[in-house]
């Protein structure tokens, strides 16, 4: 278990380094990050490299046991770069190229830039790759931050042309691709082509939403040139980036993770209202990337706050949040940051110490947390996070969805996240993967508003239900084919298989719009209850589907909402609308069933209960994210890793904001 | 009566063409628009024309009975030609210039554009004119949509220079006219006349005005370049343009439909909330524009949308709005679309078809409404609206009301609805009229705020009041001159003769202000009633008029809040303030009575009716827009054209969003 | 007392000027402001001086005996100037220059704007210097509206880089202050320094704080170009300028000041709707930036608005204005403005007479205090204001918010009003100074949020608290260095001394967030009352101080929030948290008592009263804010001067919206 701070040696006076390293072996660190946003100071002058202050730092911490991190400076290059070389400020989509004076205003397809990025990742590879206690680097700083995801340049529209050029080949094609015959828009030339300006209003769907791919990509081939350097300079150093968890929608997630040893992230619960389920999508979505073990890069440490001061982290919360993060998989967890800085932006973006440095409540729970790790980590270590749910997440939809919301109150991020929500409250383990990836050993598998669907999709989602698989898709899945045109037969398009219904209208709802479902299968517990439904409405024809539930409101009353339809050996439900909360708790209790998933204990709410395994031996967290003590009564027996209680059995109590390690013991 | 629908064969392979055309022949269609955003199809490159696709689909649908309104493209244009000339697209009040990827990004004043724009009109009418199955021409497509009223580019600039020295002849007197003694504003040279940039701040109200009216002649000397064009090679044909509606005011409606044959306009009841009165005002405004029958070129069809899906229509809309457009006085309804673009910004915009292309549940009703119109056409032919009210509307006034709302919480718009709106729920016929137009042939007129009076206005009024009209003015009337200044003596200005009032002060309400008005004509009916007040209080001295409503509240209570004056054979009411709903309720009941209108029928909410003449014989419209069946009781006898009835008098059932088509018959 | 009004004849024609001459001399005006907004008029072509016709109005006015103040016409240039020289149009944060078309689109750094207003200056002040009516000048008008406080252009870009070589010598020392090293920022050259451009994002607060420093400065060394002229030229008359009262905080006002031998400044209470708290803080305000008496240049005299009309005062509110203006030590008070303009952006902003130039209610009201102060100017001559309590100010402050607000909720001018309205409710009088200035008089100083705290001030605080003052510091104070940098040592970072207390963690709080107070001072008459807290909680460990509240909620219920210290012969007290109006009314009590001060009179609500002195006989002012009449009871005798009663004594009835004005007179 790697546990440890981002730290900012530049920003302080030489004589302090030694005591904040004491400090930090004190709290338990073995790992910090350094010099991601420190090239000013590596390159003070172009060519002209200073690593030496470096070295000492890496010295006094290498000294006290700490391995490091490295981050390549490249979010934030020094003004002498910049105002030598005004053509690699990156461009909105307004026109407007962005100024000096904050952090990631390059363009990522900018050859001067690329230019400079390969020689201080050269230059630092070239001076670190014998150091023995550098381990692995950081590759820039959050890819895609300050809505930075895409450049507007002249030499990204340039780009932009090679990169159509290679997916359509023809312009004949991306004409027929794109529809362009829709008003006038044909085009002669590939350099008659726009970029979707805000400044041209709102753009043809297929324009955008390749805009979209060609602006990922581009950190794509930005990141790998970082990769190419360091791969060779560095082989036996891990690479990693620090991607922004689940609500981030900017970039491709999938492919920036692809070159990467594993993923870190930064983890800010006091920005996502301290919710466990919301922190807990983002670790799970983070451990997706790569199904495997992650890092948090950055956890809070403290209020956070650029202008503005966030609320400070109550007592217990940093070290909750610790054991939450490893309960999902995390491998290694670094506070942002060790101590506030006086200056900057993010002057009131708190670190563990305060502005002048003492140690007080913050630094203590950490250095509480440090001791217990010291003592569980051996127990824990080498266990994994097992699901039998899967959730596909697609970027591509996600983009596309940006562009056109298809309701204003719809969020693909929100639809989605309340069939997670409604998992989570259940304490059921969920895998956030791809919908490209394999599905195999899963048992259930929900795939929210799967909009683009292409051959490689269906295929792969046929092989899974027709080897026993239970599939929910939903409204607004199988829309649009890979150019974001609408698809040329009945929705759900391609979907239309494996579901066996035809949406033959669909109603998207007004603002304070409602209808209601009553659930009409025989038998199951919840027949003849009635929920609320909003926002969208698909009215089904069932084309060999059974119905599951029914409308029961408007001119489509009595039409069918949900149905279940059997197809090779597994079964697929579609669900035509969105509701709130309730819909998905009543929906997962059912979906569970069907698919014969076991939930981890039913505990109060706000007690999370999950699960990393030692081969087939059970780790069980426990984590009370409320303010007051809760009960639980848990089968079988347990050894007490945190309190070392020797065996626990039976009913449980767990203090308001506690945490306890169980692992699974052998029966009498 | 024309039905039909807008078709676009260019987005579609010519192997559907043919089905398509035999669904619009089964669906009662006789007319179809074609081709008014093809321009990329029609002149792939600078100067090659390619019209037999088009010509091929003309054939198809001319085969089939079909006759075609041909659309002149240049609403949107092709990449090469925006490509080839960048000074073409308009520049917002920002200063910054739009990009391709939309539509309307032109400036209607560029010589370029003009240049390429009379080139493809003139390629269309010399290949069209003697084509049997063309029967007249759409110009252009929705003038001054997407906020494209008005451009602010240097040639605009150049113009406006032109403009301003044919209407004010001196800088002297422009200087006078506009007032720029303020803030040290004197212009020594045409050249320092800036254009009223958001960049300047809050404009000269002067200088604003005119530039709205000079933007709004910018597009009717664009159209005239189109108009000269088809006049001459197409003699035959006519000519028209789709407008927007009531609400819509950036240009100036009454010159524009000038020079055309007649007007059309676009009607989506869903974007006005399918509210009965909003979409009957719009049809009045539109017939009043060149007091005649109008088509509707684009009728809702489906849901509407582009980032996000509109509601969709309930079943029985598309007829009811259909049935209310011809008891408005339309002559001719198309469709916007026949089959949702597959592409394109208006993917989600639903046409009859949805995007796979197969009839479903609007196709049937569409085709209905087809089979209805075939067996009533003959009977409702020539046929036209009359009313004894009418509404004084000022494209001039709402240019004014734009630059300076006078009260936060001021509209125009909206205040002039809400006489139109108590009217209509009275099932009184209003014409909606230019202040300048003949007045003589009504009971009632209204002015709503009518602000800059000329003294073409007011001869104009003077004239119907001598001769027994009665007029209804009301607070912020004589503001203003022509030159947007305030008039140089007492309120209302050149009204005072007219009302016999002098507007001592004025209170313009803040937020939550509010005050009371108290009717105290005794007689009255409403007598001693009492009506909430806001937005804006007239306190007035009476100097001839009779009070007939006094203020209850502030230190003004008890002061005059609307008078009626005796002018030669006629009054003039004056209405000092605004109220909600209820006051224009109680004015409207006690105007008509004043004025001695008749309305058609009482009825019940919701239920909206309205004639047309055939001579002298009434056609009675009964439209129900509410979901319940709905009971009314004629007077006299008649023919149920519709429902083929021989007779139906007395108690009168109308099924919930049906519609009846009675004719009167001779009694006895 | 100076009595008059704002007046622009080059918006007249001539032959109306002896009339309003005479109207004003009928009010009993004995002054006039003239041609601020003139430069058109007074150099219509480069050049090519006019002052004819502004000689002629003088005469007119000064033989009825009106004096006259003029106005140097910069703040808004003719059109020959900017249209010859666009780079003297100032630029927007967002990089975009302004256009022509308002006023105040000038840079003040601008060369060539400077040389042109140099110019007009000296011809002005050449001619105008021996008319035997000229008295005084006000210099341009309302440095800083409009957004104006701060260009962005080239030469401002060049100029912030010597100011800031001024201020920091050297880059090294620059970085360090700044403290570059965050994010590698670190310039090598001045050229790099960008400017805090909105395209940049949240800035170094170091930057931006000094941008802002400097942008104060240009206006206070372009004021000074003027003042230099004038003062050369004009040696016997006086200078001043128009500020903008409490709220305005984008110039430094106390620097502003300074080189003026007295401040204006533009009272328009209906923009502060009509709150007499809201105008007794700026006349307060005004009044601490030179410590002496003011102007007011500016007094509402009817509704405002540009495209809105304000609401219309309500008879005597014009009337209660003048005589608060008074109480608060107004020494002439000129309305804005004498007649509505009947063009131009301000054309509803409304003057005594309206647009048709008509004397109706607002004159007369008007004409009525002309005779009363004609009746006892003599008798309040020479008086001026007295106060116990000083509140201080600090511009570098109010800059240093505008940065970071700390908390979305927190203002510090709301916060700073919540003290200043809990004694103003008292009638106790308050200066408002700065925090540099001599303390010495006063018993009790309130600093709120003191956020930058210099050595100077240090001292300036301890010499007045060991003298046996009493301070009120609280949250958010001793924050930051001069360089925006937060201190190296635990807050409150110099002031520890002062108040012994350390903050060891605060909480800001997010929007619905609250905790409670608990006062536990033995003794104090609220001893275990709770009040609500809100916005932020320091967290106190005292060191030295006693304990007077403690919180009650959350993880820090009974930490301390607010401490009282022996420091000297004085007390520090800190308030740790924000409250409602609730807790300043309490804390005014308690720290009133504790200080030893006196108000003036209990009084109900909206009966303001307060006081001037002439040498040690006391003038008390009752001014009746509310629409009911209200009672008070006197102590000691007083001679009535409005209502000229011999001596009035003992209970007192006072009519709605009245006021008088009482002479305290020796006992019987």
């Amino acid at each position: 278990m790697y546990y440890g701070a981002d730290y900012y040696p530049e920003q302080w006076l030489e004589e302090r380094w030694p005591l904040d390293a004491d400090l930090m072996q004190e709290a338990g660190f073995n790992v910090v990050r350094l010099a991601e946003f420190a090239w000013s100071k590596m390159e003070p002058r172009e060519g002209y490299y200073e690593f030496s202050w470096l070295d000492k730092a890496i010295d006094i911490l290498g000294e006290r046991s700490m391995k490091i991190v490295l981050g390549t400076p490249t979010a934030s290059p020094p003004p002498w770069l910049m105002s030598a070389h005004p053509d690699t400020f990156r461009v909105r989509a307004d026109g407007v190229r962005v100024t000096f004076g904050n952090r990631r205003e390059y363009c990522p397809t900018n050859k001067t830039y690329r230019h400079y990025s390969a020689r201080i990742t050269h230059a630092m590879a070239e001076h670190f790759k014998d150091n023995p206690n550098v381990i692995g680097w950081q590759i820039d700083n959050e890819f895609g931050c300050h809505d930075s995801a895409a450049c507007f340049c002249p030499q990204c529209q340039e780009a932009f042309k090679g990169w159509l050029k290679e997916r359509y080949i023809t312009l004949k094609r991306l004409n027929e691709r794109w529809g362009t015959t829709f008003w006038s828009h044909v085009y002669n030339d590939w350099s008659e082509i726009p970029l979707p300006w805000t400044t041209s209003g709102s753009p043809n769907p297929g324009l955008a939403l390749d805009y979209r791919r060609f602006a990922s990509d581009s950190y794509l081939a930005y990141q790998q040139l970082q990769v190419d350097i360091l791969r060779q300079l560095c082989p036996h150093h891990f690479l990693t980036h620090n991607f922004m968890g689940f609500t981030y929608d900017g970039l491709n997630y999938h492919a920036l993770a692809e070159p990467l040893d594993f993923v870190s992230w930064d983890n800010y619960p006091l920005m996502m209202n301290a919710d466990p389920a919301r922190i807990a999508i983002a670790h799970d979505t983070m451990r997706g990337l790569k199904r495997s073990g992650f890092w948090v890069m950055e956890e809070q440490s403290g209020p956070h706050g650029w202008e503005n001061v966030g609320p400070t982290p109550r007592p217990g919360e940093i070290r909750l949040w610790v054991y939450q993060a490893i309960a999902h998989g995390a491998e290694g967890i670094l506070f942002f940051r060790w101590r506030t800085s006086r200056f900057g932006t993010e002057q009131y973006w708190h670190g563990i110490l305060d502005h002048d440095g003492i140690p007080r409540r913050r630094y203590q729970e950490v250095k509480r947390v440090g001791e217990e790790l010291k003592r569980i980590g051996e127990m824990i270590a080498g266990s994994r996070c097992r699901a039998e749910v899967a959730m596909l997440l697609s970027y591509d939809d996600r983009f596309a969805f940006q562009i056109q919301s298809n309701n204003s109150r719809f969020s693909y991020s929100d639809h989605f996240q309340l069939y997670y929500e409604a998992l989570h409250r259940l304490n059921v383990p969920v895998d956030i993967v791809s919908p490209q990836g394999d599905l195999s050993h899963y048992k259930l598998v929900i795939a929210p508003t799967l909009h683009i669907v292409t051959e490689e999709i269906i295929s792969n989602l046929q092989r899974y239900v027709k080897q026993g698989g239970l599939l929910v898709i939903t409204f607004r899945s199988g829309v649009k084919d890979e150019a974001n045109a609408v698809v040329n037969r009945a929705l759900p398009g391609l979907l239309a298989d494996l579901s066996a219904i035809e949406v033959a209208e669909y109603d998207s709802l007004p603002a304070e719009g409602r209808n209601g479902l009553e659930f009409v299968i025989p038998g199951l517990a919840i027949m003849g209850q009635k929920i609320s439904c909003e926002v969208w409405c698909d009215i089904i024809e069932p084309k060999g589907a059974e119905v599951v539930a029914r409308y029961t409101e408007e001119y489509y009353a009595g039409k069918p909402a949900i149905t279940l339809n059997r197809f090779g050996q597994g079964q697929v439900v579609y669900v035509g609308t969105m509701g709130d909360g309730r819909l998905y708790e009543t929906l997962a209790g059912w979906l569970l069933t069907l698919a014969g998933v076991q939930t981890i204990l039913t505990a109060p709410k706000g007690l999370e209960m999950t699960e990393r395994w030692q081969g087939n031996r059970r780790l069980l967290f426990v984590l009370n994210h409320t303010e007051r003590e809760q009960e639980v009564t848990l089968e079988g027996r347990y050894s007490d890793l945190l309190y070392g209680s020797a065996v626990v059995e039976g009913r449980l109590f767990i203090a308001p904001r506690d945490v306890l390690v169980l692992r699974e013991e052998k029966k009498g």
